[in-house]
């Protein structure tokens, strides 16, 4: 159990890591921020920083062997690199939640077969025969996305028939999945803690609404699923025996049932809004997390929505100011550029 | 005008340099710490770091000259370090602020003569006979304090009658004030926030309860007083031009009616429950105002209380843990010493 002095590694300097930061300094502890990049914004609120490579094993052995943990902020984080991590800290959530997150096939798999919890078809795509051998088994449209590295609709394409599968195939480079088409009503996500010794906490089902495949606004709570989205965040957790905070993505259809679509090891953006609703938020929960200690509250005493501000959206700072409804949270990048993610803005919406 | 990228410069480095420390990353700017103590806990949460001297002046005109903004956390900041940094760079609050709020005979003679609110009875004492004629005017018993550097009880004794004035007189030493001893009902305080055109927002009307001497909890909203309490606050800082949060601390009597304590130029430790309040909070609040941006919302959305964590309190840091209704809110400081405040805890008491 890690307490006040005791020092958190983080691998990656953004945002997320920035608030990951900000909330360890809450509790007393102290943060040394892992980054290739000089100017990481997580950077000006960490006592401590490390410059280098992720495949810089000195450095990395060396910055683990400082810290009482190390945690991530990204799913990417090489296996060689969280390898090192854990053999010099206690690195959580450790790999296994790395390995599956970072492949769709190897994901999709482990949670149909190892966590039984309910996926959308998909098939392993070696060539454009694969792709419409999928589009037979599920129906067109599929969608046809790269295995790895994939993030707010890079790196897939909807496949509307088999006329279409060749020029996709060709569009995609590196290892492709199939997926069947999920016709949902809405996109719903659960953020949930998960600590040292099985204990879990989930926030409430949250609703999750994208613009131009980036994630736009989230409210919570929303619909009641009646706990079916927490049972499978829960059964998902456990199967990887996680340590800290996960974020699970549903379709969920117009029935209410709920499929799977992705998880995301790490603080999620649909759970920026526990900032200002009224419990522990999650970046404070990811970090009592994995330092070993008990999780909290995670009862929100409002519905509160996040909006994101992405790119030009910042220059409604000024109106945003003027609001006494908005909590403005900036993350003091540079400049703005199409996409990127500047802020976001909390709303108590309804007490 | 100063927004994201924009450095504010904090002179004094303890926990309201680190909570506005905080505040500062959240709307994107950039913190620089000046404080002698090499590891003072708000350098952890700052980009840039001073060490050095409050009277060195070389190292005080770098710091002002890269900062956008200089503020401070302590207001016994020395008027040659206050003029430095105005020099320099914006000071704010001002230094008026500092140079009334040093001094409790200052202090008094401005709020009674130029803000034109209602103070205790108080009297300059330079001998024991000013001492007893205090006694006289006002009755016994008299508050003895030191007019500067007093705080948590320190520099101040109670007179009971004529005949203690000699050894009162004799075991303080310094400039002393003589008060009349006020038969308050109940403390209260309110932490308000003016920007740098005047605009006013202060919080609800704030009890607070004393432990030996030391702020032990503060609860918010409380008792109304009609608005009273707010407008003595706003002419006070109306009267002294001031940019930034100040707390007025005020005596409340079983009528109701209001005298003034005293002021606290800077966030206040009564004000730390609007971390947690739903609004606000007043570290953001005091950066927004020093920056020249506008207020933000200061309605809190429920009824939140304060407790403060001193010396071996922080013992008790397992079972806060374990509450799920217990936001914690820990220094970084090291071991804990009796009266040291190592840390408080917000609760949400009533929606």
């Amino acid at each position: 159990m890690f307490g006040p002095g005791s020092i958190v590694g983080i691998l990656g300097g953004g945002q997320l890591g920035k608030m990951l930061a900000v909330a360890a300094s809450r509790l007393g502890l102290e943060v040394h921020i892992y980054a290739p990049e000089p100017d990481a914004i997580a950077r000006s609120v960490a006592k401590f920083n490390t410059v280098a490579a992720y495949d810089d094993a000195a450095s990395l052995t060396a910055f683990a062997k400082v810290c009482d943990v190390v945690t991530y902020e990204f799913e990417n984080v090489p296996a060689q690199t969280a390898a090192i991590a854990g053999e010099n800290s206690a690195l959580r959530p450790g790999a296994l939640a790395l390995e599956v997150a970072q492949d769709r096939l190897t994901e999709k798999t482990f949670l149909r077969d190892k966590a039984g919890v309910p996926v959308i078809g998909f098939k392993d795509v070696k060539s454009v025969f694969d792709l419409k051998r999928a589009g037979k088994e599920f129906g067109w449209p599929i969608i046809l996305k790269t295995r790895r590295f994939g993030y707010d609709g890079k790196g897939q394409v909807k496949v509307d028939s088999e006329a279409g599968a060749q020029a996709a195939f060709d569009s995609l480079s590196g290892d492709l999945i199939a997926e069947a088409f999920a016709p949902f009503a809405r996109e719903v996500s659960i953020v949930a803690a998960r600590g040292l010794s099985g204990d879990f906490a989930a926030y409430p089902l949250i609703e999750n609404l994208h613009r131009n495949h980036i994630l736009h606004t989230s409210t919570c709570p929303t619909h009641s699923d009646k706990g079916v989205a927490k049972d499978m965040a829960k059964s998902i957790m456990d199967a990887l025996d996680y340590v800290g905070v996960m974020a699970t993505e549903f379709f969920q259809m117009d029935d209410g049932s709920l499929i799977i679509n992705e998880i995301a090891p790490r603080v999620h953006n649909s759970g920026h809004l526990t900032q200002n609703a009224g419990c522990t938020d999650q970046f404070e929960q990811h970090i009592r997390a994995i330092c070993g200690r008990p999780l909290g509250g995670a009862v929100p005493a409002h519905i509160t929505q996040m909006t994101n501000l992405i790119g030009d959206d910042v220059a409604g700072l000024p109106a945003l100011e003027a609001d006494p409804a908005a909590n403005i949270h900036l993350y003091g990048k540079g400049a703005p550029r199409p996409g990127r993610k500047m802020g976001h803005v909390n709303r108590i919406i309804k007490d």
